[in-house]
């Protein structure tokens, strides 16, 4: 039975059962009564669940790893961690992640103004803020008002400007200064100098002639004791470990130079983020465990402090997509299958037919376990060559249409002989005989991340687990764009089930959907955000909260400006008063597709 | 002197003039005069330029185009087209677009229940809406309402579900049923029947069996006088015209055989869109001419009518990049350029030095215009070691940063050498010695396409055109994310100025942004649209209107449903009021970087 590799990619958090995907937490609850119980309250559409039992356990994984490090080889130094707000800003994750995060001190990284205000507003006291990203003055001053606020925040500057700047407000405010951190330009990204991402080029970071120049500008100001942190990030989602460790070797004696150039009080190393995630649903692809990371980080660090004869630097991480990719759920329902119209009854054939045609017929009467694969190839020729004579004029759309029926029916006979024989043969020939799956969501919406740089998510049915799927699948969004469309792919087949959806629902999952899916959403057609639910579990049981129904259309035409007062009179002056309170009524609803189907 | 491709791309909307670019309009105002009116009302960060009467001219253009083509051909259809809502929905844009189409009767698509409710408030009386994607009961009966408003509406069926619907709306309604059209699936992609995209698996469309049995089912319910239009789309931004013929021969038999099967009124053919937009600076792309084009459709078209012996079909166009493309101009300040720290006052050299740090001296002070490549080359390997031996311990931080500086010297130097006697060489070089240029925006979201699809731009700065570039550029934007990059390609080389930011300002244009930028835009790092404002030429003289600011951070955290009352109260209860009233302040500000630098 397919399994859809969830052995693989869900770490047991999901778990099939009873031909159903549960929860594999307190009452193990099925995916699709939750799907019911939202769908009864009259949500339609795509739902989008929280799971913040699911952020806990990837944060006590993450503080296990290190401080399970730092016991076994004796480290001085402390591991901290923050979470990178870019990788999901909105507050149904967020509010759940700082309390996961409070008895560890877990912190937030801020890129932007507009993240900062969210971590100088919601970070606990005491957790770490650190501040990444280009910053103009009025940034750097927000974060001495944080620092003022009470919280213990770094600056961490990407140029010498930045630092200039924060020379400047330190003048101008009697405001407390922040702690400043350097982030540092390495050159080992695994490929010598010159390489595109960590390198030389790198888009962040100063080199080590800035770290001079920074460094003596700080003593120049009698700033140099808030030095306390140097930074990198050397990629994300690391598969292999071997650029990590070089990093980590350059950094460590950059901290250590400094350290002996007279940094006092510099003591810690950010990492940054980079711990990878198990997208894959067909074999295992992160070529390291969680535990080797960690211990590599300690051992290299702790070497080094030995040979330059410097304090063991504390450690600070920033890893967002392992804390919040498998947090979040997206499930929806199929709306429709596209090739159940070629059945046999819709033949439309004549007394007379092309020849051809009748070739068709033969292929489809006499095709055998034997003949399938060949007859199948035959009929596409066929059917190649029937096309071309519509399109010259030489047989009309009836002839078309049963070509193209009789065409189909050939090929689900040589499906039905292949499987029972030769399943290999099958898969060879998926990508010719796909059934396309259309489903009520926007990719661009949902999966930005698909469409942009092609990551795979894995993907299964939440129901019918306990049958073999049949139909190598294509899903297909409900916008009118065609790369609105996951393809069938044969490397990494998707197959579903086949089925009657006026008789039965089907739904799909998309996982690991918690990592910068939700802020990357793009509007495409003007669909909105799904709905979303936390999913919360209290003495055993399961409890739906903050729901949050996608937005609705008027809502969406507010937000991209049109003035939707007079959206409204210009309707409600063209109709009569019950039509245009039906019109109103679907003004208030969210934009995906409702009753038909779904 | 480098133009930047202005010949290729503009179509003479935009010119060199004076150093400077100009609108090749009315007076012909610069853009960096309107630049800086804009940023002396304390506008700062991306602007977007939007010029309605570029919209004007390609309407126009559009129009002229077919209508020609008519005249040439005495074809006896009429030309008619609508502009799809999905390639830019927002009202900056939407409402010269329906001002400037009026005398054509420019009429509207829409993909979306969202989209149907702009086109039944705005959409002018007499002018064509189409719906198209995929429907539901509501957005179904939402065109029915249009109908009854009055407007001239076409439903295009994308199957026989949708169908189905309007049948049952029909009779559970007293509305009067809006115009059918049908989407067909079309085997001519240029490439079989099983290519990808308008293929036998394409997203959208009827296959021929469904065509008869929508047919049948209307005539069964006396509706068969609804069918109006036909409707295919092979693909957006067609570079050469083969496809096009071939599809339009295929839709012009359906056309045919469904009239002959009794479709009376059966009267139109949409062929979508696909007229592509010169995106290239640095060769035409675009294989064929405009007036071709219109001359192939009007041609093809003719034929096939005459040879089935039915009436000649009016046209329909759903072009929407051709439109809009061309209208929008986002201009954004160059923030910092980052190699400027390696200048020779910058050097720590000691009494004794490493000896290949005293290596590259030698190689600094003796390079010349005959050992410039490969005393370069030698120094990039040297560069390597030294960084090598840090790793290690054997060199310290001073000993990095001289590397650092003389290996970009020895650079520098070489490019000088190569500039003045093989300009050639040097671009063969330019990946290794690009300038890196810091850029006030956010390729998420104002260049979702160059992210998602690696789409290009044209680019350019809009001063200093009567100096030459010397710098091969890489371009950062402000997000925290290394993907916020636009690459240096040696094959697509973009060379920038060298200069000091300090002493004079430096802004690049981003052409051609006006078709799905806007509306995909990602809000990364929480960074909102741009800044927009309408040029508007009166009596020959400009005037910018409209202007809408780019969002507040308080607006962006309320968008994503943060509750910004709790936000203030927080913050205000940490903070004394004078601080607090600078906070607030900065609340109100929009995202993007202002003081610093820009």
């Amino acid at each position: 039975m397919n399994n859809y590799g969830i052995d693989i990619w869900a770490d047991d958090n999901f778990i099939i059962e009873d031909g159903v995907v549960k929860i594999n937490y307190a009452s193990k609850p099925s995916l699709i009564e939750m799907v019911k119980e939202i769908r009864e309250q009259d949500y339609k559409g795509p739902l989008l669940f929280r799971f913040p039992h699911l952020i806990q356990k990837q944060i006590d994984k993450l503080f296990n790893l290190y401080n399970n490090a730092i016991d076994e080889y004796n480290y001085k130094g402390k591991f901290n961690a923050v979470f990178p707000l870019k990788v999901n800003q909105l507050p149904n994750f967020i509010h759940p992640l700082i309390k996961c995060g409070e008895k560890y001190n877990y912190g937030l990284e801020a890129g932007s103004k507009a993240e900062l205000f969210l971590a100088m507003t919601y970070n606990k006291y005491g957790s770490p803020i650190t501040v990444n990203g280009f910053k103009d003055k009025e940034m750097i001053h927000l974060a001495f008002i944080a620092k003022k606020m009470g919280h213990d925040i770094t600056v961490i500057i990407e140029g010498l400007n930045e630092l200039e700047t924060i020379l400047e407000v330190e003048k101008e405010t009697n405001l407390p200064t922040p702690s400043i951190g350097i982030r540092v330009r390495l050159f080992n990204s695994g490929s010598g100098a010159w390489a595109k991402s960590g390198g030389i080029d790198a888009k962040f970071g100063l080199s080590s002639t800035e770290i001079l120049e920074a460094f003596e500008m700080l003593e120049e100001n009698n700033l140099s004791d808030m030095l306390t942190m140097i930074h990198f990030h050397i990629g994300s989602a690391m598969n292999t470990i071997k650029p990590l460790k070089n990093a980590l070797k350059e950094a460590g004696h950059i901290y250590a130079e400094l350290k002996n150039l007279g940094a006092t009080k510099l003591n810690a190393i950010n990492i940054g983020g980079g711990l990878a995630v198990e997208y894959s649903q067909f074999q295992r692809t992160l070529q390291y465990s969680l535990q080797e990371f960690a211990n590599d980080v300690i051992f290299t660090l702790k070497n080094i402090a030995k040979q330059k004869g410097v304090e063991e630097p504390n450690i600070f991480t920033e890893s967002g997509r392992f804390i919040s990719a498998s947090s979040t759920v997206l499930i929806t329902p199929v709306l429709e299958l596209f090739t159940a119209e070629f059945d046999e009854e819709h033949l439309r054939l004549k007394e007379i037919n092309p020849p051809l045609i009748e070739e068709l017929r033969d292929l489809y009467n006499d095709i055998n376990s034997k003949t399938a694969l060949e007859y199948m190839h035959d009929s596409i020729d066929h059917l190649d060559s029937l096309l071309k004579l519509f399109d010259l004029g030489y047989i009309d759309l009836e002839d078309r249409s049963n070509a193209e029926i009789l065409t189909n029916l050939i090929i689900k006979k040589a499906i039905w002989f292949l499987e029972v024989d030769d399943y290999d043969e099958l898969k060879r020939i998926d990508n010719k005989i796909q059934e396309k799956y259309l489903v009520n969501f926007s990719i661009f919406q949902s999966l930005p991340d698909f469409w942009g740089i092609k990551q795979e998510f894995p993907i299964m049915p939440i129901t019918h687990l306990n049958k073999n799927p049949t139909r190598s699948a294509s899903l297909w969004d409900i916008t009118c764009d065609s790369d609105g469309e996951i393809g069938f792919d044969p490397n990494k087949p998707l197959f579903l089930h086949d089925l009657d959806l006026k008789k039965e629902e089907y739904y799909l999952g998309f996982f690991h959907v918690g990592a910068y899916q939700d802020i990357l959403g793009m509007r495409h057609n003007l669909f909105s955000h799904p709905t979303e639910i936390n999913v919360i579990f209290e003495n055993n049981e399961v409890k739906l909260e903050n729901i949050l129904e996608s937005q609705k259309i008027i809502d969406i035409l507010e937000d991209i400006d049109y003035d939707t007062k007079q959206i409204k009179e210009v309707l409600k002056k063209n109709l009569d008063n019950n039509t245009y309170k039906i019109l109103k009524k679907y003004l208030h609803d969210n934009s995906y597709l409702k009753t038909t189907w779904s």
